[in-house]
């Protein structure tokens, strides 16, 4: 739908709920594609959500809440009275219903599942109570599980006799009586066999599947990896309990991507869009980091503490500080971030780490090489031209050159072992961000630098 | 498949390639599953490439480059002489043999074009010239267009009448005779309708499409909102050339994210995976950020420069220097990292950069105030512990106490706003990366602190 019709409806909406016509209201945003209309009632003040929730019908009510992200599902939801809210439920996928129940304060939910229709609520039931971030949590039990005997024509029947509305499965599952995942059959596959064909003999016997427990960054590359369509998902006996559409994973690869960011740029993951987290939640999510990496890098002041007696008898040494300890940070955020994605997209393994190694100690001297040729020019020219660093400005474009080669090479050192690090002990390795790495390679390079200085200067400045 | 499974594999294919057993491990590859197979493929060393892939039948060989990233398949085709190649285009899916056309030597991919099967030929020929980041970069030319007179039981005659091994559609596409793209149809939908009834008859009219200009991000988007399988593309005169499918985009999402984090951790975008990249080339990406960081960070020698003389005075002002720029530039990389991501989520709009300034301006305040109070805590313990700062410590923490409300604020300020102002003027807000806002930050913020010194201290220190 193109961004104008949408907006004209949008404004529609705003003035039929300024004067207080919610059927109005409720019947312009019914002219919108149903993910339109989730993100234009998201957009819409509490107030109003409030107002309109109850008064659409209850499968119009069902479809809103599942195209809603899962928080504002459940804001939203909480508003509803529990008969209405239990109605409403049952007509969701058991997913995003179950989804909704976990979000919802507990006796709320418990209220809810109370009295919801027997049937809905044995679907959504076994969903309730795995993590949302693994298998378990993103899965629907709302499939299609064929027996092996089966002809064509009963599974194409079987699927007419589906209502209209419901999900289309895109692959058909196979289980012996047991219930145990023993193949797959595609959609087309039923259509282009012959009618009196049975299952067995088109399905696929080598069906990839996941673990209840499985987590959802590794349901997402096994999708990825092998282009399902679903994912189908087993209990610890091999017992088909779920299935995972590639539309949850497409959220869980932005979700998780985000969150990387996220760590990266050196906050907690918000989990949250920006826009409508709460401001002081939002705060507390920030202040954590913040006040680690600060209080990391007041070991600077002490560092530079040391070096005190070397500063007040060459203040200059103090001019290239921020210079030589931000390239340092530069360098090991740089690092940091490629190894953090590389691990994330699969391309690194904890094995690899002597190569990832390798490559970045030639990079790191490679790379401080320029910026320490660079360095030494600027001194050079602005002594030569200004005679800005006395006499013996030499030694200091030397100190300031010799430096940035160590130091560039120390913070591409750290910056690409750190993730490595982490994940080996088990930690996450995108909470190595571009900050911390930054923190932890200015303490080193404060000392590096000084330690050059003493070195170079001694007899001339120091 | 279990990777103990592959790995086992792995070894056979190893040991057989040491003894120049290709058809061994050829035949040891032909146990994995394709997308394995290909992983495996990539791994091996180029020569061990040379010798399998001309040894593959054609169908296979298609499959395998079908498997592989875009470079490496042209990598690995451009060692086929050209008939093979040609034979080998032909059987893969028309978007992807034009990739790897696009990625060849132009001699050679005319060449191998030129001695395709002309009906294949026909099929690629007007996806080549699209780049690669837009719809028409990403559509395959092998999709099913229908009438709409055709009846439901035609339509799946038609379907049973397609390779087997060809990709399922999930949606069948309705055109009018001037090729105008008018409805869809999803193929369960035709299982479960009459066999008589017409495509028109249970067609969606209201079909969502992209131009073939459109951007590969914006692409993405469409998909994932609507919770599409496939996107029709359509010419400037609304007829329907292609179908982008969603195992394309789930790969887009994947690339977009690595290319912002990469971004925001201050390099250029790979573009390559980073085991892969040659040296110099990796080199050449980040060296340029570097050297452009180098050279604003600079700045903060001449900052420093102007403030030479209050250093002298009073050395204790410059221990504090790295803490006090170090945080104003850990608030700012924190800051742009939310606001990049909530823009390329499409959370936050241009026309959102007031609320966001507000937020930021009141988080900065907050942050600022939480970082300060810390900061004057620090020097008066140390003061009074250990006598660190000389009789005058309290001017000292009110100085550095007040610097960090202001720095943190500025820091906040400049890292939200930065990315929205980029997007404005038409750039990535992306490259407002973590390191070049903590540069920006560096020089304000020696200028904020000395300032902030200047006026505190004035008639004890200075």
């Amino acid at each position: 739908m193109e961004q104008k019709v949408i907006d004209s409806v949008l404004e529609r909406v705003r003035a039929a709920l300024e004067h207080d016509k919610v059927e109005d209201a409720i019947s312009a945003l019914a002219m919108l594609h149903p993910a339109d209309r989730a993100d234009a009632f998201a957009g819409l003040p509490q107030d109003d959500q409030v107002e309109i929730l109850p008064r659409l019908d209850t499968q119009a009510a069902a479809d809103l809440l599942e195209e809603l992200g899962d928080e504002e599902a459940a804001a939203a939801a909480a508003h509803l009275p529990a008969g209405t809210l239990a109605d409403v439920l049952a007509e969701m996928e058991p997913d995003e219903a179950a989804d909704i129940l976990g979000d919802l304060p507990p006796q709320q939910a418990a209220d809810a599942l109370a009295q919801m229709e027997a049937e809905a609520a044995e679907d959504v039931r076994p969903l309730l109570g795995h993590p949302d971030d693994t298998a378990g949590g993103l899965m629907t039990s709302d499939f299609v599980a064929l027996r092996r005997h089966t002809t064509c024509q009963m599974a194409i029947d079987f699927l007419r006799g589906l209502q209209r509305d419901a999900a289309t499965p895109y692959y058909l599952y196979v289980v012996d009586r047991d219930g145990r995942l023993i193949g797959v059959v595609g959609l087309r596959d039923i259509i282009v066999a012959a009618p009196e064909a049975t299952i067995e003999s088109i399905m696929g016997r080598d069906v990839i599947s996941a673990a209840v427990g499985t987590d959802q960054e590794e349901v997402a590359r096994l999708m990825q990896h092998y282009d399902l369509l679903a994912l189908p998902v087993v209990d610890a006996g091999s017992r088909l309990v779920g299935v995972i559409n590639y539309d949850d994973i497409v959220d869980v690869i932005s979700e998780e991507a985000t969150e990387d960011l996220q760590k990266i740029g050196g906050t907690e993951a918000l989990d949250e869009p920006y826009m409508l987290i709460a401001f002081w939640r939002m705060i507390r999510k920030r202040a954590g980091w913040l006040v680690i990496l600060f209080l990391s890098e007041m070991l600077t002041a002490t560092a530079m503490g040391f070096f005190e007696a070397e500063i007040a008898r060459a203040v200059v040494l103090a001019l290239f500080v921020p210079l030589i300890i931000s390239s340092g940070g530069n360098s090991g955020s740089q690092a940091a971030t490629l190894v953090i994605r590389a691990m994330a997209l699969g391309e690194v393994r904890l094995r690899d780490w002597w190569r990832v190694m390798r490559r970045e100690v030639l990079s790191g001297l490679t790379l401080g090489a320029i910026l320490g040729a660079i360095g030494f020019m600027r001194i050079t020219v602005w002594a030569l031209a200004f005679d800005s660093y006395g006499p013996f400005w030499p030694f200091i474009a030397a100190t300031v050159g010799l430096s940035l080669v160590g130091i560039v090479m120390w913070g591409t050192l750290t910056g690409s072992m750190l993730p490595i690090l982490l994940r080996r002990i088990g930690l996450d390795p995108a909470t190595s961000s571009a900050p911390f790495v930054a923190t932890l390679v200015d303490v080193t390079g404060l000392i590096i630098y000084f330690s050059v200085a003493s070195v170079v200067l001694r007899g001339t400045l120091l």
